[in-house]
């Protein structure tokens, strides 16, 4: 093992920041990583004080991330990672600057504001010898984990429906009409992009392909926006469908009264079937043919996967998300000394993950724009 | 009250036929009904032996139900009313021959096999005086009602989306290949019409209506059939637009493995929502607008529906069915009294549903026919 | 088969009484009896007026009870059973009344207001060659009789622990003084005996015995009033020892604000362990040893025992009150032709079983007397 | 704020053992500590190996917990606090040693192993001016602090009945004979003290009174062993009463196959009820007088507790467990500040509730041992 712990950077996360302190939070609970520089915000002096209430030291609190990209990476000890947590419209510019430097980047999703830019950082990606993950956090599940290896496993057989829905209620009425940050910048199209489709959409999206391990290849989308002034989407209904002929469908919406976070797939194969909700993300239904159903967790499925706790341990939010940091720590140590990574580090969402989610976005809006006529992705 | 027992008549229902058995049960149940005639089997022997076994008198047990139809509306003691419980491509014939003879009918659903049968037996019901039913058994729900009552009352303000899935597993492999007589006649085109659509989707969609109180103006379908050889679809996916703007999907499969009967509504509006499911079928979910989730059952909202029972003494599927017989017993006492039936009585489905859920097939099929193009009702 | 429905009559359930109409209901439902006779109040005017509703013949619309068993007892078509649906404090007096008359019973729970009178009751029916069921609910839905055929398999191995609790809400005020005529008779001790141990304890400990095959030998109880003004237990806590050297516990409450009927029994075996509860009845949860949990329904595990209705139509409370008159049928049916009932049919609740409930009564109160000390059953 | 991170040594946790990790891990993850010093085994070469491992200055890993607590207290910057997670029976002499030497102590649960050892421990708290915690995880998990500032708001009314279990299927078999290291020193009297009452009925006994706010007053026990060869308990139920007369239960078991961590607590006021379980811990059920059932997530009923994290963003354990670090991390900071700490921070489980956990294990055993009579706490 690497006798440190990796140096982190951020961009964005600064006061009054939401995520980024749960970024900082997960990082450091791997005990792999350790702060040492930041471009917390856009605002000069609101980037200095935040830097300051974490300890940083003041030749490495950056006002600009260009700024920042260039010097850690001309430091003897410069970032080995930076996570990029801002709004949506700067990960495309703060990826390049990075990947240019030659820094790796652990990026919020989605990925970007357009399909454009996604192919663009892309491009950066595979010019740059720097590692990049995309922080879809459902993936850092156990249980999603194991899903996943079961349907690789062949226990659901030939799969032939796959359906997963992200519910919220919190957009219901016109919070961005009221004062709520989170909301303002997350219904503005210029700094997010799409509305539900890209704030959770994508997340159903990358569960779908992550656990059935199908390829979307084209979808019909029902894009609408219920709330009087919104200028995103927030109600989404998609049929999808497969490169093996597999069926599925998704639903998105920010308008759900009553649903909190109610994200949930189902897989159907012609042998078995497997469900998983983000609501109960400690076990599995699992049901074979015949009519039984199981109740998987970690106690009565371990040899297909090893968490870290003990069954009845519940694994939360924050530790889905540090999974992904431990899995990018495994990846940056496999470099470094030369050993592969376990393989459980690899199931990281990766550049291509972020790019799939942006043509799931793309195709969804062309086909909605075209009264639900099929678009390929 | 009517000072006797209405006279009830059956077409179906004989020897090894099973909803028929369950329809005498729920019937006898109410108190109100009495089996005195039936045309039980197209086999005439079959007819006689099963008539026998029921203790109907030998006049009264016939071997074709345009016999009966004419021979019981020339009796005094004649049937009030006839139950017909045979496969799908007997329904219209029988329906009329019976509204022709002024006798009213409880149908099995789907109505028929066609729509433009479905329009004939209505054309004959309205030109008859007979009441008709048709047996869509989830709207005897008492909470599937309450449901209802708290749309109409305006609880959930403007409905915005309405999501309703029927899936089963009952069909996953070729069962009717393999001697499964009610898969036999339930994939076979010439008698059940459409699969899984008129088989559980036409619940899902009459639910939907009943429940939402809108009316559905056109779909969008995804018309399968996953099992090879089997004629008819076997999972359907359909988006589905409602006249005052509202969206939804809805989900029928017969090839859903670990899922038993999985038939469940929600329905979110501007100002609350509400699910509920066959499986729980004596609780509501009610979640008004700011993130509390209440649980209803007959005890804690009572002012807008009585059901038979006391709370936590559930209602289960017979019971369900029985309340349509109750209202048929309702709206046959109604006639015969001059005294309006109560309100309840009304909620029973008729011509109407019926001739909906014949639309709602005919417009999925034209469109999954369509690569999912949109088609009107 | 008997060529014939048998002839029921009943004491108790007149106008305005609840339970009575729902034990006409389910017996009907059954189609093997038909309702006869009745003495249905101890108020003469209203006896007849109720057996007038009924369409019972005048004649045999009893003012009396012991008129009623004698009557019929001279009559060539006299009734076959008497169903006893009144306050506790008649039903020894009732029962015994028609056992003398040979006329088979079935007796609502508690079978009696004290042991002493259970006792007598017992020495009747063993004198008579008088059927005698007694209407333990729970022990008619199917998946009690599964989860009773699981055990008797062995495959939960040696029984160690079985838990089982009935808590209820409606009880959590004074509400025999605010005018609920159920409340009423049920708190007042010279109508019900104990309180919440008679009304709902009986129905738990009958479920723990029934479905646990073992025999408790001793209580340690707690037995509580909670409600100023009460006279009865209203929340009851009871340690229990099975005569295997299992132990258990046992809690009925009726001030249980937020439970509706809260039935719920677990068994633990040395090899796998069962749940079930009346609110979820259609559905057993399974463990084998190792940690996997299974839901069976009627669907995946049918060899054990073959129910009504397909997975997924739920049964509810009038089908298992139902099962068991369908049971006494099936023993009313077998005494008459000489040939054996189906195994089915004698898991009927019989005078043992009510004999063991009210010893359960007199034990707890035993203990609780007793500051919890141990008392034999 | 104060300036730094605090210092944190430990004591147990060394390579192999499980559980001292994940206190590192929940440690370090609140971003207020760092680890700087430990007597990390009782083994001095595997202690010096543990701590290399974890990066510790060689001068600050110590073969012995008497050393550590003098030699930390005699540098400038020793350790703040001490988390003890070693096997029971060294609970109470290493909370000695650091106590005596003024540092602060985090000590896992069961206190110790016998109430003599855990009086003495709490003298010698009383006598320092070091801070003390004791780690019943649960008491971390927002849902549970807001179950108690429910019960404190009165909206419960009086209580009347505490029920609380918690079941698991571990030590279903002779574990302990078949080289689980857990297992062996957990039924191992002389290394834990007693066995299901320690190690989960403690935790179970200190979520009733720390939810309820009750205090217990007196417990009636069956203490059993159903696995052969097992020297403590595997399967407890016990009575309780409390101080204002309200009735209790709590059954801890390890032979509960089919249970993975059941810990849940339910409490009936008289007018409201409320329930949390620790597998679905991020809900609450909340039911006030009237049928009504509510179910409570941090975004229904903010008011009264703020979480870290938004509603349907699970906690899972290590957050419950990093948020009585954090409580620490507050009270420390609040002594050498001076400002008083936030309220929530005193939450944390002090140096009385390890006591009184002592003296539910102790009356437990003298209550089992006595044929469940009475014992006073």
């Amino acid at each position: 093992m690497i006798d440190r712990r990796f140096r982190l950077g951020m961009v964005g996360g600064g006061q009054g920041a939401f995520f980024g302190a749960v970024h900082r939070r997960v990082a450091v609970m791997t005990q792999r990583f350790e702060l040492v520089a930041g471009a917390l915000s856009g605002d000069p002096a609101r980037a200095l004080a935040s830097a300051a209430e974490l300890h940083l030291s003041p030749e490495r609190a950056y006002a600009d991330f260009s700024a920042m990209a260039a010097a850690e990476a001309a430091r003897e000890d410069g970032i080995d990672l930076v996570a990029i947590v801002t709004p949506n419209h700067l990960h495309a510019p703060a990826c390049r600057a990075f990947l240019a430097a030659g820094i790796s980047v652990m990026c919020d999703k989605p990925l970007t504001v357009t399909l454009d830019e996604a192919l663009a950082v892309e491009q950066a990606a595979k010019a740059s010898n720097a590692l990049f993950g995309v922080t879809y956090t459902n993936a850092g599940f156990d249980m999603v984990r194991e899903a996943r290896a079961i349907v690789q496993s062949g226990e659901l057989g030939t799969i032939r429906v796959v359906r997963v829905q992200f519910p919220q209620e919190w957009l219901a009425t016109a919070a961005e009409a009221e004062g709520n940050k989170q909301a303002e910048w997350r219904t503005d199209p210029k700094r997010s992009g799409a509305g539900s489709l890209g704030d959770i959409g994508t997340h159903a999206f990358h569960l779908a392909e992550f656990v059935s391990g199908l390829r979307c290849a084209s979808v019909s989308a029902e894009v609408d926006s219920f709330v009087a002034g919104r200028q995103v989407d927030d109600n989404v209904s998609v049929q999808l469908r497969f490169e093996n002929g597999a069926r599925g469908s998704l639903w998105a919406s920010q308008i759900a009264i009553g649903q909190t976070n109610g994200l949930r797939i189902e897989v159907y194969g012609d042998k078995a079937s497997l469900g998983w909700g983000v609501e109960e993300a400690n076990i599995l239904q699992f049901c074979p043919l015949g009519g039984q159903r199981v109740v998987i967790d970690r106690a009565s499925h371990g040899t297909l996967f090893k968490g870290h706790m003990p069954p009845g341990h519940a694994q939360g939010f924050v530790e889905a998300l540090s999974q992904l940091y431990d899995d990018m720590a495994g990846q940056l140590e496999a470099r470094l000394s030369g050993v592969p990574a376990a393989p459980n580090a690899l199931l990281l969402p990766g550049i291509e993950d972020g790019v799939r989610g942006m043509r799931f976005i793309d195709a969804a809006l062309r086909s909605g724009a075209r009264d639900g006529g099929w678009a390929a992705l």
